[in-house]
């Protein structure tokens, strides 16, 4: 999703994000028993065009060949260290409500080297409660103790708008660096701190503009 | 999030994604009590660059003024119709688990004009039930006739990747021309029936991209 905040390296925000289709796009394509990749073939696959294929993966430094292509095991291995999906990435959810707890099951987690180690609440009917994929619920007062010894790097936000500013306020003092927030508000991180916003009504948004253009 | 379907119109996907942002940033100026916006201005709140903004805005036809800047509101009211939501769109949620369980409640989804109206479940224990947002769910085998009676436009999957395909072949059969779905799986649509795929994997990914370059 497009975001405000400022980028983290080098490489612009809106090109970290296709570099993730491009991996979603190549290992699809591994799996199938490809082995190289045109970026005509994969402006097809993926919608942008050939020339901000090539410009995006410039980038990556000189892995193309002129005329041939993309040799896809290195280019793929190379975008997932870049992306920092190389290593494991351990995560806490933040919030065990219905969206919390469908998100410690999500699979698309699991195959992309996130794993989640810990959710936390401040219901007590929800405290010591082990969630459907097997991930326990502690006590949000315990984040912090809890994080350090199962080193999250990534906290998932998904409590309601009224608790999101306090919630992160913790997750910042546990000295987690990076957050992804569900609650459909703006919330205040120091630097040094990356934070992103999910917003699914911007989703929704490309949906009713296909049916506005429609009718 | 980036998409490899087809463009639904004239406007390119990235584009109808920034116009979103856009049009967020907007609503929140407004409400801070501001009248215009420079395209510096809205570079400096969306992290865009104001020639892309610039460029962007074109789509919509002259409405800045050289040195001036925008005019918030028409601005804002125009993005709100070429976006589709000017008007309420109908909605129904497939899949009332957790996921689309807490989406019935999704705050984020009422703010911006898209209305929730029914969900729909195969399990016994949830058919009949209502979620905790108001909202009622029904068996799948009735969503052709409850979705048009509620004149449903979109149709949200929170399903589970085995029963993702037949579920959105049930939402095909009823009519529905657009769908966001949320299991990680790739679907098959017929055209003229507008899919996008929800990969929250892709927003971790942009974390774990910032912390692999500082560490």
């Amino acid at each position: 999703m497009l975001q405000s905040d400022d980028a983290g390296g080098r490489i612009p925000n809106p090109v970290v994000e296709r570099l993730s289709v491009y991996s979603r796009v190549l290992m699809a394509m591994l799996r199938d028993g490809e082995n190289m990749a045109s970026s005509t073939g994969l402006a097809e696959r993926t919608g942008f065009s050939a020339v901000q294929i090539r410009r995006d993966l410039t980038f990556l430094g000189q892995l193309g060949t002129r005329g041939i292509g993309y040799d896809i095991r290195p280019l793929h291995a190379r975008l997932e260290q870049i992306l920092g999906v190389d290593v494991e990435r351990r995560v806490a959810i933040v919030g065990a409500g219905n969206l919390g707890s469908a998100l410690t099951g999500y699979t698309g987690f699991r195959e992309h080297n996130f794993r989640i180690v810990a959710a936390f609440d401040i219901e007590p009917d929800r405290v010591g409660v082990t969630t459907q994929a097997g991930v326990e619920i502690h006590h949000l007062d315990d984040l912090g103790a809890v994080a350090a010894k199962e080193n999250v790097e990534i906290a998932v936000l998904a409590v309601p708008v009224a608790g999101a500013q306090s919630a992160a306020d913790v997750v910042v003092r546990a000295g987690i660096r990076a957050i992804l927030n569900f609650a459909p508000t703006v919330l205040a991180v120091p630097p040094g701190v990356r934070l992103r916003n999910v917003d699914l009504s911007v989703e929704m948004e490309a949906l009713s503009f296909y049916l506005a253009q429609r009718s």
